[in-house]
Formats: C-alpha cells, sequence, structure tokens
C-alpha cells in the first residue's frame, strides 16, 4: 500500500472529505474567526464504569506535523473540488492553535470535555476526523484494558491482540494503550521500537506439532531460547505435559537450565490451573509459573481470581484489541463556540452544551473521586482543573510524559476511583454536576 | 510516530514475538521442510449468513515486500533474545512459497480454506500474525457491508465510518472493503488515493453553527462547492430546513445551480423522511434526494426499505466500520503438514482438520450455490475449486484483479446466495459438506 507523501498514517488526507470542502467554504467566506471545539463521550455502555483518556501522545503528533505537501495537493486537485487560491491556502496551512486537554492515564466520565482545541475555524475543523479517530479508540483501549487490570488483582497481564486487532494501526495503540492503563507488556514486536514496551512471547501449537514429539519440541526450545521459556501444553494433554515438563525440568536443571511457565490456552482452565499447578509443585529449582490464555475477558479472569484459581499471567487477545463487548463508545468533536458567541446544536437525542469548559474534581478524606463540575472556563469552581495547556499557538507548552510515567499516572488514578466503580459489573454509576453556568448558557445559546 | 524502517506499517516487526523466537528455535533445529497452514474461519456469529473473502491483495503485498533491513535487525538484536547467526539468517529472509486463496469478493463459510500457504516451514510460521491481522480484518468488514448491499435494495450506501474506526488502517481498509463489497464509496479521503475508491461528502453541524443563519450556511455552500451539493437540514429543525431548502433551490435555479440532496442526521428519520419528501417535491427542477446517517444498522436499512420510507441514500459509520455487533470472528491459520505428514491440534473445542485442502461448489440450475465440500487437494470433487493459484515460490502467478473488477466479481458472488441466506436475520444456515477424504485422515493423524 504506498500513498502520497509516504507516511499515510500521518497523511492529511486521512480525514473526510468534507472537512475539506467546508474549509473552502470557509476560505471564500473569510470565516476564519477563533472556533472552540469540545471532544466529550455522550455515555457508556454498562459494561464501562468510568474511561481512561488516551491517545493524546499521537494525537499532538498529528497536530504538530499537519502539512499538505504537492503529493497531497495533487490529489486534492484531481477530485476538481478545489480550487486553485485555496490550494494554495492549504499549502501554507499549519495548525496554529490551543489544544487543552486530560492527560493521558486520567480517569475521566461522560460530558467532561477531554480535549479541548481553540483555534482559526478552519484549523480546528479540518483535524475533526483523525482526533476522533485516535482519542476514541486509545481511550476505548485503554478504559478495557483498566478493567482487567483492576480485575486482575496484580496477575500479569499481557495484550496478544495483533492478530484480531482491526488493521497496523490498530494492533500497535492497543498495545500502548493497554500497557499505559497497567499491562505488563504485549506480544506485538513493533510495540518496542515505536513506543518502548516490553514485549513477550511463548510459542504456538504449530511449534509443537511440527515436532515429532512434544517433549522434543520443549527441549529445543528450553535449550536454545534466551530469554523466559514458557512451554504451552495444551496441544494433546494438558496434565501429561505438565508431567514432562517436570521430568524435563528436573534433566535440565543439572544444566543450570530453568523452565519459567507453562501455558495453557485451552479446555476448563480453571480445573486445569489447579492440576497443573499440583503437578509442577514436584518439579525442583524455581517454581514454574502457569499463564493462561484463549479468549478470556476480564469476567474469566475476575472469576478466577475470586475462586483462587492459581494462575500466575494472563495473556489477553481480542476481547482487548477488539473491545468486543463496546467496539465502539459514543463520542463527539462538538462547535462550543465561534467567534465569540457560544454555539450549540439542538438535533433531538444529540443536544449539545456550548462554551468553553474545563472539569473540576474533588477528593475525599479517602483520596477517592468524589465529585466532578463541568463548568465554564470563566466560572472555576473548587477542585483540581483535569484539562491542562498542551499546545499553544501551535507548539508545544511542555514535554509530555513518558509512556512510563502516564502508566504510574494511571495506576495512581485508579486508585482514587470510588470503590462501587472498581468492579468488572455494574453496582453503581457515576454522574458528573453540570455547572449552572453551562446550563445557563446552554439557555441562551 | 516513527519507526525503524520508515513504514511502520510495512514493518517485518508487525508481527508476535513468539514467531521470531519460534524461528530462532526451527532455524538451530535445522527444521526448514516444506510446511502447509491454511487459513479458516472457525464459526459466524448469530448475525452473519456467510462471508465475504477479503484482503487478498494486502497480503500479496506484505508477502512479497516482507524484508529484514538493518533498522529491523537492531532492534531484534537489542532483545537479546537473537543471536547473530539468527540475524544472519533474517537479514536473507524473504518468501520464497506459495499462496492459494479465494479471489476477494469470493462468498465463504466456516470450515473452509480461505488461503493456504505452502512454504519452508519458517516462512509459512512468520507470516502468520500479518496474515490474520489483514485476512480477517477486511474480511470482516466486507462480510458486514454485503449485509448492507443486500438490505439496501440499490439505494446508496457510502461509508462514513473513518471516526469510529480502530485507527488508520482500519479506516482505510474499511473503505476498501466495503467499496468491493458494494458500497458507492466512502468520505475517507486517503482512500482515494490509495485505492481508487470515490469519494463523498456533505457537511458537518458546526458548519451550520458557525453560520449566523442556517439558510446563510446552505447559500454559502450551494454557491461555493463544486461537486454535488448535499445540505445538511437537522441541526435546528428538520421540517423548516427542507422549507429553506426549497426557496433557496428555486432562486439558485434562476442561476444555474442545484441542489443535490439533503441529509438528515437525527430524530425519527423515516417520519422526518417522509414529510421532508412532501416538501422537497415541491421544488423546481431536478429531484432533490434525500440522505440519511447517524448510527444506522442493516436492520435499520432493512426496515426503511421494507417500508416504503423515500430515503435514496444512506451515510453508514460506526456499525460498519467497527462491526459492531461482531467486532472480531472467530478464524484461525494452523498448521495442517509438515515435512509430508499431516499435522493437527486437538486441543478441546479447537481440534483442526488435517491436511492441504480446497473447496468445491456446486451450483443449482438456478444459479445458486447448492453445495461446498471441503476435500484433500489430492481428492477433486464435482464443482469449482475455489482456491486459486496466487503466489508460486513468492512470485505473483499473475495480475490481481484491480477493486473494480473485485466489486463485480462480489456483486455476482452475492447473486449466488441462496435467497435464505441474503436476510438480514437469520432463516437458515448453510453447512459445509466434509469430504471423507479429510476425516479420514483427522482419524489417522
Amino acid at each position: 500500500m504506498s500513498a502520497p507523501g509516504g507516511d499515510w498514517a500521518s497523511s492529511p488526507l486521512l480525514t473526510d472529505l468534507y472537512q475539506l470542502t467546508m474549509l473552502q467554504s470557509y476560505f471564500d467566506g473569510g470565516m476564519h474567526a477563533e472556533a472552540v471545539f469540545e471532544f466529550f463521550f455522550r455515555r457508556l455502555p454498562p459494561t464501562r464504569n468510568f474511561l481512561i483518556a488516551a491517545g493524546l501522545e499521537q494525537l499532538v503528533d498529528y497536530l504538530t506535523r499537519l502539512r499538505f505537501g504537492t503529493p497531497e495537493l495533487d490529489v486534492l486537485a484531481d477530485t476538481g473540488l478545489f480550487h486553485d487560491p485555496f490550494l494554495a491556502y492549504l499549502e501554507r496551512f499549519e495548525f496554529s492553535g490551543d489544544l487543552d486537554a486530560m492527560p493521558e492515564g486520567t480517569v475521566c466520565f461522560p460530558n467532561e470535555p477531554i480535549a479541548r482545541i481553540t483555534a482559526p475555524l478552519p484549523e480546528a475543523q479540518l483535524v475533526e476526523s483523525r482526533l476522533l479517530n485516535l482519542l476514541h479508540f486509545e481511550t476505548l483501549i485503554a478504559s478495557k484494558a483498566a478493567r482487567f487490570v483492576l480485575a486482575a488483582n496484580d496477575a500479569t497481564l499481557v495484550d496478544f491482540g495483533m492478530r484480531r486487532a482491526h488493521g497496523a494501526e490498530a494492533a500497535v495503540l492497543a498495545a500502548r494503550a493497554s500497557y499505559l492503563a497497567g499491562f505488563a507488556g504485549t506480544a506485538t514486536v513493533l510495540a518496542r521500537p515505536l513506543f518502548g514496551i516490553p514485549i513477550f512471547g511463548t510459542m504456538a501449537h504449530s511449534y509443537i506439532e511440527a515436532h515429532d514429539s512434544e517433549i522434543e519440541a520443549f527441549e529445543r526450545f528450553a535449550r536454545g531460547h534466551r530469554g523466559a521459556v514458557v512451554l504451552l501444553i495444551d496441544t494433546y494433554d494438558t496434565e501429561a505435559a505438565a508431567r514432562d515438563v517436570v521430568e524435563l525440568a528436573t534433566r535440565l536443571r543439572g544444566e543450570g537450565l530453568a523452565i519459567d511457565s507453562v501455558r495453557i490456552d485451552s479446555g476448563d482452565l480453571d480445573a486445569l490451573s489447579r492440576s497443573v499447578r499440583q503437578i509442577l509443585d514436584d518439579a525442583p529449582g524455581d517454581r514454574i509459573g502457569i499463564f493462561v490464555s484463549g479468549g478470556l475477558t476480564e469476567q474469566d479472569v475476575a472469576r478466577f481470581v475470586a475462586a483462587g484459581t492459581p494462575i500466575d499471567g494472563y495473556g489477553i487477545g481480542t476481547a482487548l484489541d477488539a473491545s468486543t463487548d463496546a467496539p465502539a463508545l459514543d463520542c463527539a468533536y462538538k462547535l462550543q463556540e465561534y467567534a465569540g458567541r457560544p454555539r450549540r446544536k439542538r438535533s433531538p437525542g444529540k443536544a449539545t452544551l456550548p462554551g468553553r469548559k474545563q472539569v473540576y474534581r474533588r477528593y475525599g478524606a479517602d483520596g477517592r473521586i468524589e465529585r466532578d463540575v463541568v463548568t465554564l472556563v470563566s466560572e472555576p469552581r473548587d477542585g483540581v482543573p483535569l484539562l491542562v495547556p498542551v499546545l499553544r499557538r501551535g507548539k508545544p507548552v511542555g514535554e509530555l510524559p513518558d509512556i512510563g510515567r502516564i502508566r504510574e499516572r494511571c495506576a495512581a488514578e485508579l486508585a482514587t476511583l470510588p470503590a462501587e466503580l472498581t468492579m468488572v459489573e455494574r453496582q453503581a454509576s457515576f454522574d458528573v454536576e453540570i455547572d449552572e453556568s453551562v446550563t445557563r448558557l446552554a439557555d441562551q445559546a
């Protein structure tokens, strides 16, 4: 797949056509006064109690690198939809506006602005499609991953989902979003050079099947592999394979070699983990861990933890990378103000709250979130403001935190969740307060 | 986001770590005999009666371009997991095997091999992750799109889903997969230079809101826009806006300007389409069409068609691009034969059928699919073989069809579906016959 300009995922043509035709109309009408757009989620699906904001780093990268080169302008000229003065304007186009946003890893809720763009109308408009594409997806996955993290009670979680992720970018961004939410790492190799994320690997059933015997496969791998040795034991008979692992570990020990873990990918994982645990406890040397995988959901993980199933780690694939129970969230990027006047949509079921807004969060004595208030920027309230300056006049205000710091922040944020929001099943919902300064403006707009 | 080697979506590091560690073990053990892997779907979710094979062009692109350059080798060396002789082997690595596959746009069913790779074991193994990532996603979306196409009864369908697609590649591949399945085009601009797909656009609510009046917004757009003019009429009062459109069309007509359609994005789309249709019929000149959007599913489209709602076209977003009712399908890429011996997995619930296989399809007198038989390649049956040679020794057998020809093929394929499989609701399921040559081999393996 080759694209004009090479790196097609960063292409300015990765947008909806109407953004560009509206831009030409704004250009023709001289409509370049300041606009304020906000990105927010409208509501949560039944299996989400909160969200984890994510994707800001990719958004900043997009906004600060957004340019139209000759190949892209040629594509647009070829459509016949755009006139030369507008194409010349696009050639000079860059994002010169402000971005305020919740830092990645922040716990957030519906109706709260997660990101606010303040820029000349054409700039704020054009970036809509990719902004939604990035912030929606990474927030979707980080929020899903956080549910696994809360359920797993400190067991190791690894992203195994590349194969069912929706394409290449979904695979690497899911690795990133799940890592920042608390996963230990990913199987997707490319996530290491792209984002500095730890990578993990075991072996496939085909590796076992390609050998004439399972024990021969185990031994070859254990002798040759330079990292932690994880042997897949469910290809034929899981318990028999576990006994072979004990025998192999005994033999290898004399040579100073160790088996780190076994992986079970099918069958009754609770029962098998218990019987395999008993078998493995006979092995000499360091304890051999049990790692499980195979279509696991956060409900499965919570069930194993509650039952005390002896599982040390989980490989999570499809349910994470495709967020299968809720593969899309209801979110929007809406014009709130233009040329100094509040703006709003009144479409049935999709009405919006106008004005430029901030979220103030108050914590209880136990450090947990007590109240969030969405208010106008001009009407500050008690508490910690959640949106912080990220870009001013198109330039970064400071350096964005690296992925390790985002991950620490997210862990700290999860600790501020009211206990009833930390359960896999919904036990309560958190209502965000809309300040009367906002509702008053909505009545007027 | 920058990656070693530049175009990160084509990177050989876009794979699961275990592929590379298994490869090193195969390298150390001299295991490079011929392996046969097949890609197939295990079962269908309740809302799919059939699948449309898609993604082959991207797979061929991946297989024929797969190389490890110095930046990628440096990343691998840096992990400490790989030794120098293996890295030197990777430097020479290329895919030298055979690929047989169903052409894109083919109707297919569970248990049928969609693609078969025959190659030295390490090559056939390494490509697994990206092969699954590409074929799963494009087949997922083409299959979903085909449901809209069957429901829409020749109304125009346009992909509006980029913002909720899972990242950049999902957006452009969803545009491609839905177009080949019969959509008229997409709003995603980049799909035009990448794939030659027609692009469509209307306007956003923010465009209307940024103007001081709706009619002013309509008029500016209609006067300045060089393509088909589609006016969004549901920002404030849909019927009032429709009357303004009639008034505007009347005025513009004298100047030789026309309004092509209106778009309604919220409210009771059936009732509004009917009342707006009546209003628009008063406009002079060419009939103004009605285009609707807003969270539409194929069930919605089928309902509108059954009710005779006067809708000319649909913009389909989230339900298509994220395949929200079934965001992942159960599929696998499994070793079927190695070094001349059939191989199979016997894991509970995941057992596979060994051997290299072909699918033969027979049609009834009405041209509709009557029977599919999955049999060993060595045991041909009556009917048309569905898998055709695509690569031989790593080189293309012929030119792949362009997207227009794939789209024609898919339309012809949809016409071969038994009528009971063309409904949005499941009325029957299609059982694929497994030839006894396959079951016999499974008993022996």
